[in-house]
């Protein structure tokens, strides 16, 4: 099943089913009013769910549906319980403790790293992001990620597997001046990070046919930055899966249903594959060619972002393409 | 005003407005469903919830009206959109650093350090603490905080403590063991911070009358393990105000409202005060006296935490009793 959620005006905003070639688009409000309050009662709404995603994607289209337009969605789930992003792409670890140069991160290759982003804010895949001040190295971070069902504590990373309900892609802004000191602190990422963006549709992992494997998503996360390409790394690389990355943020703790666990940057031992964010491609600049020739994001430069499978088709999630604007003075 | 939540199976529970003198309780669904809806619609709903509050404390007692039950509370939200936690009692901050033996936090005087909780799964006052191991090192944290109208990207100190609508009473439990390995990862605490807990009654500023005061709590937290006597440190030795805290958070990002600021361990320069946490007593007994004499909480153990005004009448938040007890299997 595709999902995406149109802007409303509400937090959880309309639930939308979607075609399977994105053409067209559902709103079920008799099922379920939003993505969140489906996740929450899955088991009841899932199979009238696929009865109305089967039905739009096989045609004729339902006198009730519409173009689907990705322009007027918010994020899929434009609020969570939780927003928990992981850091496992152990390549793309590496490269930015040379970059930050801060000391190895202790059990890297074994442990997963993870930090927990705010979760009431979502970006939409075509909003643009407000930001106070383009010397904090305004940055994106083309990742996968996965909403989860209901997760016990202490789930094991098997059974977490099971508990994936949608795989999502995101783009996680990040202020490159503000994450050394924030690191140093031991308190983690906060104003480093301000609020993450998200492709306009969630897919059930069957979407993906075999490029959901090893509970990872193989796919290649094309970049552009002002329409030029920047990269297009391979999603097989995670060197944590994402069961295990469930697992290890439900150590001591309960997911409640629709919260979010990314992967990280997208990132590949490759030079050729490119980056998915800007402070890995500086630090390669810095290795390879012994000094750093890009800068980061200034307000009006857009960045775009397209999953794609290995034979170069559209992945499921759709487009994202946002613009850096300045915040709005506080009142 | 003060407020409570009834737990009625809902996520966000069933609003109750709570009498001046704590013995009474009105549910107001007329105004507000849930304490979370009163915030979000403060300026539609402030003078109704005020007009039932002053009635409820008046007296005589309103038909509708029933008697206070903290036992029945969930936190007075029992999920909120962002949990944002400081560490802004300087002399807790420093002996913590000769507890963990990590270098010196930079800036620590002048800059807030704060970390992103989860804030979907909060706890009640009286409710159980599930908890997957006792060598993780369970500990309590006696805390202060606030709840936030909708506080805009930028905002001055000085303008966010205007945006403060209520005040609270937490303990942010955490797991010993688990914090220095994510502090070394800089990527913060996650599995050293399971679910937060949160006496029973949210206060509008108004009601500590001069105990609020410089954007502090101006009252001491009482806390007792076990029935015994472990501190009672005064939380206006804050080094930053709530306002500098939530200028802090909210640098890069906006916060919706519903959002909880905490002040981190309150803690006193002075021995004497005791401490609101174990991990706190541990370093003052390795310094003071030579070794660590006092072991982390067992399954079984209680906290018991309440704040009191100077004069020793207690404070208007009710009490924390909560006992920590081994999480069962993950199915």
């Amino acid at each position: 099943m595709k999902f995406a959620t149109l802007k409303d005006g509400s937090l959880d905003g309309r639930l939308l089913v979607v075609s399977r070639d994105l053409q067209r688009a559902l709103a079920v409000p008799h099922i379920a009013p939003s993505l969140l309050d489906a996740l929450q009662r899955w088991p009841a709404v899932q199979g009238a769910l696929q009865a109305a995603y089967d039905t739009l994607s096989a045609g004729p289209a339902p006198a009730d549906s519409f173009a689907f337009d990705p322009v007027a969605c918010a994020a899929p789930l434009p609020r969570s319980p939780q927003w928990l992003d992981g850091s496992a792409f152990l390549n793309h670890g590496r490269l930015m403790e040379q970059a930050f140069g801060t000391p190895p991160i202790p059990h890297f290759d074994t442990v997963p790293v993870m930090y927990q982003g705010a979760s009431d804010d979502f970006l939409g895949p075509h909003d643009d992001v407000p930001l106070p001040n383009p010397a904090d190295g305004i940055d994106f971070e083309g990742e996968f990620g996965v909403v989860t069902g209901p997760v016990p504590m202490g789930v094991s990373p098997e059974a977490a597997l099971g508990c994936i309900r949608l795989l999502v892609q995101i783009n996680d802004w990040s202020l490159r001046a503000l994450g050394p000191h924030e690191m140093k602190t031991g308190f983690g990422f906060l104003q480093a990070k301000p609020s993450t963006a998200f492709a306009p549709v969630a897919v059930t992992p069957d979407e993906l046919g075999s490029a959901w494997r090893e509970g990872r998503v193989q796919l290649r996360l094309q970049v552009q930055w002002n329409g030029e390409r920047f990269g297009e790394p391979h999603g097989g690389e995670m060197g944590f899966h994402f069961g295990q990355l469930i697992a290890h943020a439900a150590r001591t703790r309960r997911l409640t249903a629709g919260c979010i666990v990314g992967s990280g940057t997208v990132s590949n031992a490759a030079r050729s594959a490119g980056s998915a964010c800007i402070a890995e491609r500086r630090v390669i600049e810095k290795i390879d060619l012994g000094d750093i020739r890009t800068g980061f994001m200034q307000y009006g430069d857009r960045v775009r972002m397209q999953a794609v499978f290995e034979d170069g088709r559209p992945g499921p999630f759709g487009v994202i393409d946002q613009r850096v604007v300045a915040a709005p003075a506080a009142g």
